[in-house]
């Protein structure tokens, strides 16, 4: 049966909601698809039902493609999986926890590894079973700090997540490969715009990672990209080739007066000019504390990280470079409690004395030398050299990367971009097998730990990716496969027209395509045009005016190409519009 | 692709688990179809999916065809919503509760009346838009204080839910019709035996409400059923007729000695031979006392029960007729703070002053003559009158009904069995739309206040009944439209009997019938029946040693019945036996 306006479960609305930033969420609540129920807590509309169960068609049709199995796991999870592999603890307060009646423990599920492992290991035992591919659709919860955009990033969403279990390494590899190629042919058919990017691999623990991700200027996530030989990371992975050592002699370190110099700028204009030493920002070594909370634990660790002077720590580098340590600012009362950090002026000279731990940026090589803070009030030093004068404790990624820093494949310049992340493969390898002592018992009667990988897709972040990428200043353009019909079919017009458009709209249904047709009596022409394209249904029909003439127009919605023709040939037309894809979903 | 048993992920158990006590649970976790997570909270695998999928696919035609529109609300609800209608208190511990990382309330939802009012306020304004009719196939959560039986009680279920919202109490009544017959077309599809009964309204607060029961001597639920006028009532709404008040005079109250009569049948025989009262058991006032608790409230009241002393007070229809107070065992500790109230000896007379509140069964009407406690230790009264003696606060269903009592409607004796309710139907009223102010702005420009119906069917249960009602000592006996295949190939023995069972597979496949085909190597042919008995898909199709010759088996799972014909045949006749039911869902 055709979707009937009239009767559709649906009001538009002409204004942006109030607390909407980005263009998915101010158009998805407009064109009355979603609505907010809490903060990143929202309910699908019937449009936005339908455009959504479309996605995870096209997803579920993609995972079967490559022999995976869907089952479905319980969103509410006793503690003792989680707290077996210590993630009850180290997802801090990103956890949904609460308690059942009789006080026993419970979480809401933000990802199913352990649920997974679980229930392979209680299925199968031989190395005859392997390998095996598992799947589900299902609801999760993040209690995210910073619920953001609609749909985008909520606390309750839908993902599709899966898991592979192999016998080695080469089978991981195998399996890793065929997600890899099932997410880009899915991808493809959502019509979503994605680059693969190296990952890291965060609080999951693990080795090879890669994220889809949709570029969007809104996107939470930055990554960076290599036009000469297509290297694409993850901020947070990107990995600071090391300089070769220096093996130069450096002068002794000298210890300056360095009055009024409060930022690097003036800090390098100062020491140039007093003493001449023809440094940049990139020469002064810039050295910024941090405490690190573990999750589940009462230990803060203090934490210098040194960085070149001309960059910044970008904050969610050093958070990925700690997982599952949270890092927090060092604040005036922590400065007061170590009275051997001179604030402004620390340099990692003393650290060792202090007992603080000391990470550098990988540019931080031995045997370069560096001005820095002299741990005293109103001073600075120079030539200081790594490795002679301090050493550190090892290096760490959480400098900012900038567009124009060299491709760590090519040194070619890379370019910066902000994207959403809508697609996660991951070798896990056998961290989970392992806290849940996942065997196989192999041909010669010993067990084999099994290794695995996970894969995730945002099914409902993928409608609000393509809304997001999908759209102009008339409202969403749906790309067909996803689009909550194939045609939307206007009737305007106070002779037949309403009559024509539904008896239309029944021979198309009967063809096999799925329509929207708007019937509704009083309600101009202006408002039904404007409705069309604010929901965003790949073709358009109006039967109108011309309907005396036997002539109707046929729009296409995303190149807003109109043309009339006759009444006769309207069914056949939709149909080779909407020929390239195939039709289901409503 | 047909379902192949070599890579299927299912492992078959010869053994019943422990923790199972009704063969729907033994056998589903025996045919791998679920698999516990904890108590009340199960995960499905493939097989199980795949059915659980196809009851949802019936359900969801069944809704679009009286015009359901579905939407999809979150679980995770905050408290606000329910606050409103005090529901966040009366659910009392049944509600799963918790709080995000700001310390805000949140729920699981159990049930979603509040949020689809919500909902349609947000969205429709005038009279013209309604009614409407909208529902979800989703996620909930009840903390059961009693989770049993695998997935027939769950604390995590998926359920059907839908709401009409119309515009006066015909339009209700209408909607209430239209589920009513959607939810028959819906069971009978499904194959699942039901009876409809009236039920009681619970915590919903309402009028008219029919529950879909399906008898199994298993069910959680008791109904009866008259067989002569076709009545039919889950026990808590059976509704005892009072008989007419008594106008006869009585002799004055008597208190007796009464030593040793610890029971109502010791009572009763010495009282007859020591006074000649000539009195039996139903002429006898039981006075059973509870505390009562208010979900949300420390007030806990004390309350009597007065019953025909031949009868038990039955405490699933206390309950339901104190809903939603929560009726408690009356202890020792209790009775020591009321010394009033003597333990095994206590009468109505004395209650007025003790200022305890006091219902009795509908039977006791005024003027009937009462043997019941004296209020001292050893001692009773008898001649004992309502309405002259003492004066009850009102009536109360609590009795038990038995099997052989009067059908309320005919008089002719009931019939009392067992079932697990499978739907409910319910006119609300304006209770919810009263808490939210859910108004229509009508053709006058007067606001017209909405009138609602609730319409559930448990989805996740609906597999365990089928289970529960259709199985042999073999296995399940699935019915066509919700098994996990149309039919089940086995190919068994050493020549090319796995390869034609594959070839066939994908013919079969390939005519839209949907293959389990079991090709698995070293696996005997008995363990191959025996799964292909257990996993119950209706039609086995047996290619074994009689290939040589041309002949394979064709097997009825429901019937036995056992066909040998020529494999030539073989396609014909399996489309043949498959084709009452539209083939869909693997």
């Amino acid at each position: 049966m055709p979707l009937r306006m009239s009767t559709l479960f649906l009001r538009t609305l002409r204004e942006d909601p109030a607390d909407a930033e980005v263009p998915s969420h101010k158009l998805l609540v407009r064109a009355g698809y979603v609505r907010r129920v809490a903060p990143g807590i929202y309910s699908w509309l019937p449009l936005g039902k339908i455009v959504m169960e479309n996605v995870a068609r096209v997803v579920r049709a993609e995972m079967d493609a490559i022999g995976g199995q869907e089952v479905l796991f319980p969103a509410l999870l006793p503690r003792e999986y989680y707290e077996a592999t210590g993630r009850w603890t180290e997802y801090g307060d990103t956890l949904f926890r609460l308690k059942d009646r009789k006080g026993a423990d419970y979480l809401l599920g933000p990802t199913h590894e352990e649920m997974f492992t679980d229930m392979v290991k209680g299925e199968y035992s031989s190395y005859k079973d392997y390998p095996v591919i598992l799947y589900q659709v299902q609801t999760k919860y993040r209690d995210e700090a910073r619920p953001r955009a609609g749909i985008l990033r909520g606390r309750e969403f839908i993902m599709k997540d899966s898991y592979s279990f192999d016998l080695d390494d080469d089978g991981l590899k195998r399996s890793y490969e065929l997600h890899r190629e099932a997410y880009i042919k899915m991808f493809d058919r959502l019509g979503i715009h994605y680059k693969i990017c190296f990952a890291m691999s965060g609080a999951m623990g693990g080795s090879a990672s890669e994220e889809f991700l949709a570029p969007t200027p809104t996107g939470e996530d930055t990554f960076v990209a290599c036009h000469n030989c297509g290297y694409a990371a993850n901020a947070e992975a990107v990995v600071i080739p090391a300089p070769p050592a220096v093996t130069a002699e450096h002068p002794a370190a000298q210890v300056l007066d360095t009055p009024d110099t409060p930022t690097i700028e003036s800090l390098v204009s100062f020491v140039n000019e007093r003493y001449g030493l023809g440094v940049t920002a990139a020469d002064t070594l810039k050295n910024v504390v941090v405490k690190v909370r573990t999750p589940g634990s009462d230990e803060v660790e203090t934490l210098i990280i040194g960085v070149p002077g001309d960059r910044e720590v970008d904050f969610k580098r050093l958070e990925a470079s700690l997982s599952p340590g949270v890092p927090e600012i060092f604040e005036a009362a922590d400065f007061a409690k170590h009275p051997g950090l001179v604030r402004g002026y620390i340099g990692p000279q003393v650290l060792k004395e202090l007992g603080i731990r000391y990470l550098v940026d990988p540019r931080v090589v031995a045997g370069s030398s560096w001005v820095t803070g002299a741990n005293e009030q109103g001073r600075h030093a120079a030539h200081v050299v790594a490795g002679r004068d301090f050493e550190p404790d090892g290096t760490i990624e959480a400098a900012e990367v900038r567009a124009g820093d060299s491709c760590p494949r090519c040194a070619h310049p890379l370019s910066i971009d902000r994207g959403i992340e809508i697609g996660h493969i991951f070798q896990l390898g056998r961290k989970y097998a392992d806290a849940a002592g996942l065997d196989a018992l192999g041909p010669d009667g010993k067990p084999i730990r099994i290794t695995m990988g996970s894969y995730g897709v945002g099914v409902s972040r993928a409608v609000a990716v393509l809304a997001e990428q999908l759209h102009d200043e008339l409202g969403l353009v749906w790309p067909r496969e996803v689009a909550p019909a194939d045609v939307h079919i206007v009737g305007t017009g106070k002779d037949n027209q309403v009559e024509v458009a539904l008896a239309l709209a029944e021979e198309l249904e009967g063809k096999g395509l799925r329509v929207l047709v708007d019937d509704r009596a009083s309600v101009s022409p202006g408002v039904k045009f404007k409705d069309a394209e604010l929901l965003g249904v790949p073709t358009i029909l109006i039967i109108g005016r011309g309907l005396g003439q036997g002539v109707v127009e046929l729009r296409d919605r995303a190149t807003g190409v109109k043309e009339e023709i006759p009444l006769a040939e309207a069914a056949d037309r939709v149909l080779a519009a909407a020929a390239p894809a195939p039709a289901q979903g409503a």
